[in-house]
């Protein structure tokens, strides 16, 4: 048993803060069994780790991000979501053919979302098999959790990024049973998860084959749906023969019940946000990259009193940041611009955008997020000495401004499981 | 006569980008005597202060920062306005009473402003006389340019905070002849502005003796203008008798033409554009802060086709971050979303918000922001290893991915008339 002491903070439910001042946690092989505002006199023989004024908070889920863009992140946002895919994305992601370039690369990556405090995250890697290895080893490596894939795309890329469709499945289900080969025994963090890029870069028969390998390794999904207006009239142009966007994914078997991350998902029909509902689909919203590419606002409040599973995503290099308490403070912000001219649409609270940005729920990454007995201890240690002022603060209102206009070098530890999270 | 080497980068005109790479700067007592591709053969005798790969830039202006709100930035953003003032902008404010709390909090923020890169700033203070004396020597001391004053506030706000019209004027008044009596010689950076809170704070006899002032002693003048719709209707119900929000300042001779900044204009009439145009006002434009406490969004690109001198501001603590390059960020982000809604506005570009807030003109610091001749030698030397990746960009893709994603450790040194500026 592991005891640690400090203001302890969480949202034990989506958009409830829960704060104990000088509390305690309780933690036993990497699992939490308790917080207490008086240690129960039962672990009175256990040592304390005593974080005294520091602020212990649940360490960051990042729903999407895209692992080979950290080398063109924050250029080229002059342009929209298809030209800027062609401009920008797909040559960054080309040079992901070379290893040796792809590991440093990967390196930078998986270290900028440790020092950020992310701790769970659900990756897009480029379309290579090696490189997406050299990924996912090194993600093995960090301590992180993390669902990750190659990307999938056989048509409308560039030449140095399109692969056929066969390559393309037998370069996927080769990856899938090497995971599976090289398990790192029980406590296994890193899980593949089937990267189809979305629907224009993927055929029919691709979608078909991703569907049947999600079906037989019982895999998760992730892709982009209803991103930007131009992306949503080209799916309709190449998909007439289907009812929207969504429902491609759904033919083909994409929106696994409960299994798949959606990103975007800013101009959805009535019938999607029905069908994304009925299958437990999590929708990753992704408040900057949706200003930085000029893609729209996504109806977030319309989205959770739908009851539609929503978490917050970077999008990084969609966005120019993997910071989450960035993309936290995004969410928020925008769901007030649109409140401003959508009036029905109340803001979120800044409980409600924490919750979407640590409480993603058991399907992708197991009980983690917040201290509720059984979760993992996935967990910041938080010393903000350099934000205080000569005002005192309580610690909500610490962790307030922590997220707001703190840095990383705020961030003291990060724990996953029980144990430290450091660089690669 | 002294020269620096390096990637050159300015904005000689409001969106339009120069950047010579491997290029030469001329400085001669703080003052830029030219840029050059190859160092002219008179300049071959001077050593050369060679900066390699760095970017050279101008220093960043914040048009409109609250320097007593930095100790409660980044909290309480679920109000708007108005609330937002009473509950937390005011008790902050009420602080400042204290001399010795006002020297730490200014200290922390002007050295804020130093980490920041920002090397020009208008500056409203608290309403206290001697702890804006304090904040005026911490700002001499800096060397960074300001335009700063004790704010005038009559009425409408909280008991610890409230002055009356008579007080309020003459403490004004012994503040600007004390800086005339101690002007420290002829570099002198720091000039006092009058700075009236904001309509529904201000008597008509306070309004009307501080446009007394700003006659008598040529003052430039700083104040709030339609941020918010109840704020909007408040001033209405206040002053039925003028036409309008800005025609209440225009009538008390405080829209002193080409030496008055109003802070957000977001909810301006055609009217009182008119007026703002007419008259020269600068448009301290508020993105982030406009967001963050749920005000609107700024019809920026109309403002800019209808020649407003537009300017970025940060608004802290009306937002929550002196970060100039977040500004920037914002500016072009709120400005996409507002295309959104109205497809006629054309978001901003890149060049367009960095010389937004780089060269603001020189009714207030004089000649800086750009790297023409005869302008001053105010500048940021930028070292960008720390966010490099495998991938070579040239020297603007690297200022965009510094202001996108770099952060205030990848500022070297700040250059402020040639002297370096450190923290205090």
């Amino acid at each position: 048993m592991e005891l640690y002491r400090g203001n302890i903070i969480h949202t034990p439910e989506r958009g409830r803060f829960e704060a104990l001042e000088h509390g305690y946690l309780a933690v036993e092989n990497g699992v939490i069994r308790g917080t207490y505002k008086e240690l129960p006199t039962a672990y009175s023989g256990y040592p304390v780790t005593d974080y005294g004024e520091k602020l212990i908070i649940p360490g960051f889920h990042d729903m999407h991000v895209h692992a080979p863009q950290w080398c063109n992140a924050g250029m080229g946002f002059s342009m929209e979501l298809l030209p800027w895919l062609n401009a920008y994305a797909f040559p960054a992601e080309a040079h992901f053919a070379d290893p040796k370039f792809a590991e440093e690369e990967y390196r930078r990556f998986v270290n900028e979302l440790i020092r950020q405090g992310t701790t769970s995250a659900v990756i897009f890697g480029s379309r290579h098999k090696e490189a997406t290895r050299i990924l996912i080893e090194l993600l093995r490596k960090s301590g992180i959790r993390a669902c990750v894939g190659k990307v999938n795309m056989d048509r409308n890329s560039i030449p140095e990024l399109q692969e056929t469709t066969g390559d393309s499945l037998r370069e996927t289900e080769e990856l899938v049973q090497w995971m599976q080969e090289t398990r790192p025994g029980t406590d296994d963090r890193v899980q593949y998860m089937l990267t189809p890029r979305y629907v224009p870069c993927t055929t029919s028969e691709l979608m078909e084959g991703l569907g049947r390998l999600a079906q037989e390794y019982d895999l998760p999904v992730q892709s982009h749906l209803d991103e930007n207006l131009s992306e949503v009239a080209w799916v309709r142009e190449l998909h007439p023969e289907r009812k929207s966007f969504a429902d491609v994914y759904d033919y083909y078997g994409l929106l696994r019940p409960g299994k798949t991350v959606m990103a975007h998902c800013i101009h959805m029909t009535e019938e999607e946000v029905a069908l994304l509902q009925k299958k437990r689909i999590t929708v990753a919203h992704c408040a900057m990259s949706n200003a930085d590419l000029a893609s729209g606002i996504m109806p977030l409040r319309k989205y959770l009193e739908k009851g539609l599973d929503v978490a917050i995503a970077s999008d990084m290099g969609g966005s120019h940041s993997v910071n989450m308490r960035e993309h936290i403070v995004d969410t928020i912000k925008c769901s007030k611009l649109y409140w401003f001219y959508h009036k029905e649409a109340a803001p979120v609270t800044f409980a409600e955008s924490f919750s979407m940005a640590t409480l993603t729920g058991e399907n992708f990454f197991g009980k983690t997020g917040c201290f509720r007995e059984g979760y993992a201890f996935d967990v910041l240690i938080i010393n903000d000495e350099s934000i205080q002022t000569g005002i005192e603060h309580d610690p909500l209102e610490r962790l307030e401004r922590f997220v707001y206009l703190g840095d990383s070098s705020c961030i003291e530890k990060r724990f996953v499981a029980g144990r430290e999270c450091n660089p690669v």
